[in-house]
């Protein structure tokens, strides 16, 4: 590991910083004339990095070295797959996740269900507890919108994940859902991490409005870290200043995160266009960039939606995207989970095999 | 109140959104020929612009006449007064708040909090349960840092805050502390707003990090609309693009919400630099530009502290702060809660007549 | 058109404002009882909304009407097709640029030409002038630089675009260069865009990297205006807050772009990414959100590159995503510019005519 | 001087980078078992920072060492005062710029030239040739208007600022104004910063909308490392999220750029806040940040501005401001230039020795 302390330390702090670095467990080295750059030998633990970090004397970790966070990829290390029912996420395999922004009644949620099923949709979404920015919204219909939802598994077969806001609601949840997500807004919030971390149901866990990577994976490393090593991460924009779009959807950062991390990684082009007109071309670039998967607001009747009915698609627009997302997901070798991906397997049952990894040689770069 | 519907509404849409606005009490009007601005006539609730706002038919709110929710200041409406015993934010009070970033020990406490005392802070900050990126990170003493922090206040008088993360915690909390302490990462964390909100106990908000003015207010809102009206808004800095200095603080949106709302602002330089030696400007500025107070990190060994010691001042440069910032209050004619007002007090009885309200007329501004 | 003007207006502040209107052609009406809605009826022209736009008593253009800027695509309007020798940019025809950061001589500009045209490149890209941050880095050969390129169209065929940074420099770059680049800092160089937009060569303008999409547009109404309508926007990353990339690219804005403007639009994943190994997934992203052609930076030796090198692909490198590009294209029924694109027009005649519109209906979006 | 170096670098990549750090005049040495830290020794010159930072196999530069650019202060350097007439920057003296947004006419313009002159300011701003975001907007009067601008200087004796947007207008500029602006959106035309740089004239540089500090002191670099030293650096607020300000008025900014850099710093509220009502608590949150100076837009009748109405002061406002900011300044030791200065001067000839430096001492700091 290669620490780079802060200037104007003096030699009672560098003795403070080296009884630490040997406290856990390594042996440390000053490098060069200003003695600034630290070097420790020796192995490394998951925590090892944030300790350092939070030492006053460190100004920030040039190269982690063996200290690999749980959610780190190793060299070589294969893509974790997350199931969830038939579903699938990572190791070539892409599923679409589809439902309305809020459970609302069982005949809207069940016509939504049997029409994203039909369209290739391999999870179905819906909220029941949903976070809002002002008290006097619509905050979902909560136990009953669970039990709708639960419903409309017996209905269709789709598994189905919604969002827990509060530690207390996770045990309910845990019962009823085969997925929990964490919204953008609870990203940061370790008490709700911690709960789901100490389950072993799979996480669906959206990037923060502003967070960088490094925060996000460290949100999923409060899951992983407790204990449940099945998340799935979900980038779903980040704000930004034109006011074209409600957020935006962070290409890179999907790239990026399917190099330096084992986990799924899926894109919201819903919420990160926060216009529908807009969700089929994100839909593709997030497909593009490597995602494994979609989360796709849908809604037969947007104008009667109680949340977020500017950005749902209607069914047909719903199977539009699934069909041209399916088209991009085989182009790559890749296979998408629910019955297009059935299809697709009868057709070519090697399929999985050629599947193509899109990254290059990293030489040189940062 | 004056709406932006959306463009290409249908017929049956437009017969939705005036049935909507009548069953909330308005009369509803169609302007221009388009028909593209609502125009309701009618008297308005607090509630009403978050539930026309989330109307799919609805752009935006242009006007949100009489519906003024509770955070707003109204027409020729004085400040709202926070007290935390004899602290006091608001009406052309001042408070220092300092204190550790996380308590340690008794020791170490009890030394900070008298060297604050004596420099004119008026409440005593420090955390027991540490809200923290990364799960290997120091996460405080929890209840023994709740107690330490009692102790403190009876060796000092000094009232104390410290930080909610649970709503599990708040009944604890609210026993020990005389304030509460929602952090950045929890401004949505509507449960936990919801909690505090229902008890009558001071809350020190602080902003997201990246939250707009008005989601700032929203959160404010979840809880005054849950009885609770003793809210003191926190500015600590938003997410930049440059890594000078650790956040930007937003000297506009403490202006801004100066204006608009009745609840006192302070603002956090020590959480917006991240570095010691920009603490002093920042806090100039913030009191320049109207805050009510100010949250300054403190320890006399800022080597060893477990979490962002980079940022803490030593209890001289807190004093020198104190001191100066002191000054620019009373050129306000504003006053400092704690010892040092005192003195000023008591050299000029007039004190808080004269009190100069920082804000020019508002002819044509947006 | 519907105008929103600004609280709190005089009577002779109305007066103002209605004569303004007039004067402009238009029958002006207030709106609504506040009187803060003009609605406009008439014949617009392109410079009126933003001359209403600047007027002190408007607070904004709530609906443009007829006034179109002349970027702005008409209902049902075409894509323009801008071409660059056979190089073709919209209208289902999408192409690849890609050089060298900068020239730097000529065995090595002949050595990356040759291989990028192999690889299906249609314009070869290399700076002569560069815009550098410091005064001290490389600023590029200048006028030799330009000889270079030229020598290398003559050598492989290939159409070259080269960077104008001074009004001054637009001649020489006029007689040499097929094509003009208008770097991000020069986004708002109204006197650089003004002197392109007098020729009819044309111009490849690139979002200034915290500009809007309004803003980009107008930088590229300078150009039409000024008589030239031949430009290609290019979205190339705007500043973000993590710095795990040099930019984000704005994939939302390509989309958003290719509905609003019937202007071709490109992608440069080179300098959003900032770092070879995400050149290729973000090159992916663009071409999915609808982009109509790619700049990327190619350098056989990289570590020996003057400017940039980080971010070059090696001759290899392009051609595999050239290849995983071409696939996409066709995937939509576009077609490639370039010799990938005469072997696809060999063995399918009917190519464009299939050319698959990716945007979806648009009711009940902002 | 201490360097990261990319990873994966190859034997010969390394042979690079020594050879040039030889060539540059160092001693280079390799750090480290990944030999992936350079450390230099020897004298720096202020390009070598740039030359290293460009080499492809340079990562960043941990600390430039005595590689110190022209605009950096050295240690224990004093400020550089700059002046312009009797106005100066720097030093203890604060200086206020006031003027209409564009120039006018005659009338207009003395009225105002010699309202703010009897309030305190003590240079007159005006535009001449505007940049704006429009084609259609207006561009300003031109050379007439500098010659309004010069008629105005002979009426007060204020000296004038007035932008320069073209190299090719530098030298008439110069005839007739006493110092260059360059606008934010210029300050990455580096043609136009070397044109400025070539003479002796004071150069006021506004920071970019989005530009980092070490972008802006790159910006300033330009000018000095053409031959002049005369530049003043203007943050005028960058480019964030929320709408209530047009930007975010970076105070950081101003108080790390008195640390580390001698040249002057003032701030530009007017354009931060965009709006009338936030001017003069910006204005106070810069000058308790540290800044030596202030732009403000003055127009006596904003209905009728031709551009930017809505943030300019009334002479009333601005003589509110100017006592407000006097204040402050006075309390800080500091002086303002102009007549409230004088008067100040003439009640304590002491003045200028007593200023207070607002620096912290910066050990630990980042």
């Amino acid at each position: 590991m290669l620490l780079r302390l802060r200037a104007s330390l003096t030699e009672s702090d560098r003795e403070l910083i080296l009884r630490f670095c040997k406290d856990l467990g390594y042996s440390p080295r000053f490098l060069g004339s200003a003695r600034e750059i630290l070097e420790l030998e020796g192995q490394g633990r998951p925590e090892d990095r944030s300790r350092l970090e939070d030492h006053t004397c460190v100004r920030e970790i040039l190269d982690a070295g063996g200290s690999r966070e749980l959610t780190a990829r190793g060299p070589g290390e294969a893509d974790r797959v997350v199931r969830v029912g038939e579903a699938r996420f990572g190791g070539g395999w892409v599923s679409l996740v589809a439902g309305p922004c809020a459970v609302e009644n069982a005949a809207r949620l069940f016509e939504i269900a049997r029409g994203v099923a039909a369209s290739g949709a391999a999870i179905l979404r819906g909220g029941a507890y949903k976070p809002r920015t002002s008290p006097y919204s619509f905050r979902g219909l909560g136990r009953e919108g669970l039990e709708l939802l639960a419903d409309a598994r017996a209905e269709t077969g789709l598994p189905i994940v919604t969002e827990v806001l509060d530690p207390r609601d996770v045990a309910e949840i845990h019962e009823l859902a085969d997925m929990f997500q964490i919204g953008s807004r609870s990203m940061s919030n370790a008490a709700l991490l911690t709960e789901v971390g100490r389950t072993q149901k799979p996480v669906l866990l959206k990037r923060g409005m502003a967070a960088t990577v490094r925060e996000f994976l460290l949100a999923a490393e409060y899951v992983l870290s407790a204990g449940n090593p099945n998340v799935v991460l979900c980038e779903r924009g980040i704000r930004g200043f034109d006011k074209i779009t409600r957020n935006v959807l962070d290409v890179g950062a999907i790239a990026h995160l399917k190099m330096h991390t084992h986990l799924p990684v899926v894109a919201d082009p819903s919420h990160a266009a926060g216009r529908r007109d807009l969700v089929l071309p994100l839909a593709r670039a997030g497909i593009a960039a490597g995602a494994d998967g979609l989360l796709i607001e849908v809604h037969p009747a947007p104008a009667e939606v109680r949340s977020d009915g500017a950005q749902a698609l209607s069914l047909d627009d719903f199977d539009r995207l699934a069909r041209d997302v399916h088209s991009l997901v085989q182009l790559d070798g890749r296979r998408l989970a629910g019955i297009r991906g059935e299809e697709q397997q009868a057709a070519d049952p090697g399929l999985l095999v050629r599947h193509a990894d899109p990254r290059l040689p990293k030489e040189l770069t940062a």
